[in-house]
């Protein structure tokens, strides 16, 4: 390995990374023992509800608490005006977006399941019971439903004092004069406007919070996917030293993105513990996440692909509008903004270049969601690609082929500012297709289902880039991470990082790398997560695929300087020179002489208490060290979906998936492709049958269908590994790719599948009523035609 | 400000530093919302009770649990059997000594009180009872009580394979023969044969522990000193990897040395707690204290001052036998040894010299207490002084004024091999002098007690010294310590310290230094200790006087280098040359140039988020620094005693009592002040009162009379300041300065008043029937002598 920890041959190669190791997450998981947020029973502890506004849009005239306070068991009782003040920040900023930080309890109502108020009781049945006591006086206004309507003149506006319900409108990449004429000389234009519906978190324990305050010490046990980023928060919003308030994360029951926040709800639950000087508790029940955990997206994009008749890809452009909900949330509007910096995906182009706006609605604020924006962007591109395919008539891996960039052009930074690092990405793809010819699945039953096969290929930002970088984007957090990494005196090995485990199996990956860099045994490594007192700080967590990219990144760095540490006492320790000493098992033992050698315990007992150390050395074995990415690094990814559509139902089964992911250095096979897996079964929800949907009214609809195991087949995968020239180790994040892919290339395929259709093929999800619809629609235009025929050859 | 945190005129003088600041952990103990170790109170708690051998010597044949283990509501019992292999270690090891560790329960019986199992039980009363059910069948064997018995052939063999009961015979120092023969060359020699009694740490908060083991890891919530030192020696005793166990230490009651081990009891528990799976807690009761609680020497110094017809200082020797009790304790023989280390005290010699002798008797182990063996050095010393000034019929304070080391002399290095830093010790004994003269009470009323006062000097080696003498004197720990200083992005700063707090104050100390080094106000820092999970790995903890001397120099450091990196960062930001840029209040400016400003805040979220930072820094705002001193630093003090001494009764009251310590830059003098005074009324306890005795069995007697508010005069403390060259801060120990100094002043001060007797003054404690006794055996030789007279001239 060279002094950056990557390894010579670039393909991992350890003792432990690239093995399956077993995720050690799971011996406590599968036996009950983990801890989740809601596990934490502090002795005295109340109990929270929060009362939610029933109406989409209005004015709070009153919050009568009376009766609240007298219910038996009653502690508190929080209204808008004891929260007066208590703010909650949006941490990217857009262009020209003027609410910078929204408030946890507000008179102005904005979405139906916003928060009015918190009743705190010693029961959750009592607070249950006194939230009902709660008597609102809403004056109601009329809802506003979907991006474009708030932008018609129609609509009321949300904030009067913005004049206006647009909350940005920015450029990304080539000017569109210049994409316009791009696409003017090319020879072929394809167009699809596109409407995605709004997907949501599911993960399978909600969110959840208990609060203790004692001493001028506030102490959370929060599910979370950031702890420290909810600190800084808690402690800004409440007014609190940042020192004195500490955030655990326990065992995390599945984050999403849904967890990178910290919410309204969850800082009202703090504030209540702050004034009863006693913990208190809440948990999110499920129809309490649907209407209150931010959802992701509503976003219609308007695209255009231009190519020339040999396929050469021209130009792409997007007009993307984005609905935000009720007001900018922690994310604001980068889910939209990363649609387009995504929006090239790993093509060729002339010109790339988007427009992004988004509008307020009456709904719930939209925010993170995993994939962040790039499932949509991959949508878009990747059904552009296939239609145009269509109109060439050449098979849409052949015109993706042609369109990829190859390994010598990168590395590559995109029309919108996005540096692909490395990867070999027709391989990847030409992989995929062998695979899919091999392993597609021999159906073709006569059961009236028409089949299809689709394909999709993205690049997926992993990591959110130097730091320097996300602010100049308008991101108000760091992008790096921090590792500490000590040799105790028994030789074992204590990591701790700010990333946090969220079931991604991170505590495993990083003690493989821990163990493979240092030279240790896997079985003496400890990893300590998620508690902002006793892990280095970390400006975002556990978010963005950045984890294992920069919390690994640091990590390898921190465990090679601990190496070497260790190498230069034994070296002095043995008078050998450093070169001459390595650790092998147990011992450091001089190469070559037996003889020579001292156990990584005496190394480590000796380091601990300042002995024969070499002039200048400090004493101990602990090293902690700062990773910021000089650039991004991207991960790649192949997707094929084999689809069978009933054309009397419009259901649609996935029959067949395989992906080719590229992800750098693969630490843990097992994980990686689990993590995969687990993506494309979100995806595939995207896809089919995810979408939390508003009555008219603006009343979230409680009913929200996440694929089962029927509804997924088997997924394949193959992993390729080109290590990234930018982390150190050669990792890629994984986190989110599993997702990115699956909508589009399960549209590809329906659309595959209903040729005659394709072009109706624009959104997600393809819901049995949106592809019966759409099949509908275009039976109903070919009546109209044929009847069309029909009469022109009667009055012919 | 120098570099190194000196203050450039030598004496405190930031806006913290020299203040009396009020003690910031008397909000909590006066409020009583403390928590010691007895207030953790886990669920499922089980309550421990140790069953301790009810005799002195013998061999423990059978040991029935089954009545116990049939008990109501218990759930444990653990004999030897159950714990063999877990040793625990002696952490300083003598020249010869042959036990380096010893088990927590063990068959072979050497002290009443010695742990023999443990009952473990759902209540503390059902643990009591069971307990009376073990059945012990013990061979008794005959006690050995003295360590001058211990030598004589007499007694029988405690470790028969050892083959004699000396574990360590050795000397320091200038060799006997060259003392010898200096002492034949000088014209006077006072010899004494001292015997000094088993004094006791007594602190108001007896031992406690509770132990809870969860999925591998034990969690310790311990009354200690050292949590770090507990951490390593319990993972060790029990197989653990040292990174699965944490320590904590709430607020400790006290520890006065007593609590700078882990004892067999407190390992017993952990191992409870890792059997049963459920918290385990024990508290040690004050009987239980006084037989199972480490206490203090006992020694037998026979000595010798050889000086001049001028009062010239030739050679000090010392013959030094110790008890250690029933095996070297942790501690081993090292307190003997800082007896002969330190016995040359503040005076300049031809030749010292000493030989260390220690012997196991079957009474419980010593070890540390609070001076750990400077008080003995100074009584042995001081009184040969005031033998010597009486036979040269000279003040006593013009001897040793004659003899002290000079600032010019400084530093000087013992002839024992302790550097002495820095001090002006004649100005400090003027100094007292002229105060005792001033303030000395006019009681000479006629109620028939004689007065007499008494001096004492003393240099008091404060902390441990270089990690590497320590080692090369037998310790195998380190004497180093790392502060870690954190800014937080509200520009609060916390402060982690592995150093403990055990009533000393050290949490106020510790923020002032921070608070002045870095610039911030002082209410904006926070000190956390005593938790392993949260401060930097200290190797030995709150002993030796080492805590603001190791800690505070740390500290000191990493506050210089947190406040360059601050005023590093703002210079970058504001285009100046860092020299030009300062704190001040709440921003940083560009001296000059009031427009030319940060707020503190802004810059401390500029490091964390990584904006804007120069070259090669890294984000955040974090220094960890440690450590290891260079040399030693020495305090000294000067001690004067007015007592009045009841001839009837032999009953000593000190009248008034006078210090004048020099422990250099002092960072809080209310707290210096008060842990003078503390020591002193320890001191008065040693000298009057406190004796642990056993009977003619073995057996501990259960009263120990510490004093009370009317045996404590008004202690005047005067305070000068003689920075220490070597302690970044310049600060010199006072955790034990207060009790080294009273024995031999108090001695010499009743040696004062009882001229007659005075060479009969040879040890402590002093109690009315010890004076008594000396007074009644000098009336019999008197009466002798007076009869032989009469005898005579009868004859004659």
């Amino acid at each position: 390995m060279s002094d950056d920890g990557r390894h010579d041959d670039g393909r991992g190669g350890g003792r432990y990374v690239g093995a399956r190791v077993p995720r050690r997450e799971d011996a406590r998981l599968v036996r009950g023992r983990a801890r989740f947020a809601g596990d934490v029973r502090l002795p005295g502890t109340a109990h929270a509800v929060v009362v939610r506004s029933p109406v989409a849009h209005g004015r709070l005239v009153r919050c009568d608490v009376k009766a609240a306070l007298a219910a038996d068991g009653v502690l508190d009782v929080l209204t808008p005006a004891d929260a007066a003040g208590v703010r909650l920040p949006c941490v990217t900023l857009a262009p020209g977006q003027r609410a910078v930080d929204y408030p946890v309890l507000a008179d102005a109502i904005r979405y139906a399941g916003q928060p009015v108020a918190l009743v705190v009781a010693r029961s959750e049945a009592a607070a249950h019971d006194a939230a009902e006591l709660v008597d609102l006086d809403i004056e109601e206004l009329p809802p506003v439903l979907g991006a474009e309507y708030a932008l018609s003149g129609d609509a009321p506006l949300l904030h009067p004092e913005w004049g206006s319900n647009l909350v940005t409108d920015f450029p990304l990449g080539d000017p569109p004069a210049e994409c316009e004429a791009a696409a003017a000389a090319a020879e072929h234009v394809v167009e699809l406007t596109v409407r995605l519906g709004r997907a949501t978190p599911y993960p399978m324990e909600p969110r959840g919070i208990t609060a203790s305050s004692e001493d001028g010490e506030l102490t959370v046990w929060a599910s979370t996917q950031a702890p420290h980023h909810v600190r800084d928060h808690l402690a800004d919003a409440l007014g609190l030293g940042h020192g004195r308030v500490r955030v655990v994360a326990c065992d995390v029951g599945g984050g999403f993105g849904g967890k990178e926040h910290v919410y309204p709800d969850e800082a009202l639950v703090c504030l209540a513990a702050i004034r009863l000087g006693r913990p208190v508790r809440w948990a999110e029940s499920r129809s309490e996440h649907l209407a209150a955990t931010l959802p992701a997206r509503d976003a219609v994009h308007r695209a255009r692909l231009a190519f020339d008749g040999d396929g050469r890809f021209r130009a792409l452009y997007c007009d993307i509008l984005g609905d935000l909900g009720a007001h900018p949330s922690n994310a604001g509007i980068s889910p939209f903004a990363v649609t387009g910096v995504t929006l090239q995906g790993p093509y060729r182009f002339d010109r790339v270049g988007a427009r992004v706006r988004a509008a307020v609605t009456t709904t719930t604020p939209t925010g993170s969601y995993r994939g962040f924006g790039q499932p949509e962007a991959t949508w878009t591109r990747e059904r552009l690609v296939d239609e145009a395919a269509r109109l060439l008539g050449v098979d849409p891996v052949e015109l993706r082929l042609r369109n990829l960039l190859r390994p010598d052009e990168l590395p590559h930074t995109s029309r919108t500012w996005l540096p692909h690092d490395s990867g070999d990405y027709p391989a990847a793809l030409e992989a995929l297709r062998e695979l899919v010819r091999t392993r597609r699945p021999d159906r073709r039953g006569d059961d009236g289902r028409r089949r299809g096969i689709g394909f999709s290929c993205h690049v997926e930002a992993t990591g959110m880039g130097p730091s320097e970088e996300m602010r100049r984007g308008g991101t108000r957090a760091g992008g790096y991470e921090t590792a500490v990494l000590r040799m105790e005196q028994d030789a074992s090995v204590v990591v701790a990082s700010g990333v946090a485990a969220i079931g991604q199996g991170i505590e495993t990956t990083l003690a493989q790398l821990a163990a493979d860099h240092v030279g240790v045994p896997l079985e003496r490594v400890r990893v300590l997560l998620g508690d902002t007192a006793a892990t280095p700080y970390s400006p975002v967590g556990s978010i963005a695929s950045r984890a294992l990219v920069l919390g690994g990144g640091a990590l390898v760095r921190a465990a090679v300087r601990l190496r070497d540490k260790i190498t230069m006492i034994a070296a002095h320790q043995l008078e050998a020179s450093p070169a001459d000493v390595e650790i092998a098992g147990d011992v450091v033992r001089v190469k070559g002489d037996p003889a020579a050698s001292r156990t990584l315990a005496e190394i480590a007992v000796s380091a601990w208490r300042a002995w024969d150390l070499p002039e200048g050395v400090d004493p101990g074995l602990e090293e902690r060290v700062t990773y910021d990415p000089a650039s991004y690094t991207c991960a790649f990814g192949a997707h094929a979906a084999a689809v069978a559509v009933d054309p009397e139902t419009g259901a649609v089964e996935v029959e067949g998936y395989w992906v080719v992911n590229d992800c750098g250095v693969v630490v843990n096979p097992a994980i990686v492709e689990g993590q995969l897996r687990g993506g494309v079964v979100q995806g595939i929800g995207m896809a089919l049958t995810e979408e939390l949907a508003y009555t008219p009214g603006g009343q979230p609809l409680m009913d929200y269908l996440p694929p089962a195991a029927p509804d997924v087949p088997d997924i394949e995968v193959r992993l390729m590994q080109t290590p990234s020239p930018v982390t150190p180790g050669g990792m890629k994040g994984v986190g989110e790719a599993g997702t990115i892919g699956p909508p589009a290339a399960i549209g590809n395929a329906v659309a595959a599948a209903l040729p005659g259709i394709a072009g109706r093929i624009t959104g997600t999800p393809l819901t049995p009523q949106a592809v019966w619809s759409a099949l509908a629609a275009e039976a109903d235009r070919e009546g109209e035609r044929a009847d069309r025929t029909v009469r022109e050859d009667r009055e012919g």
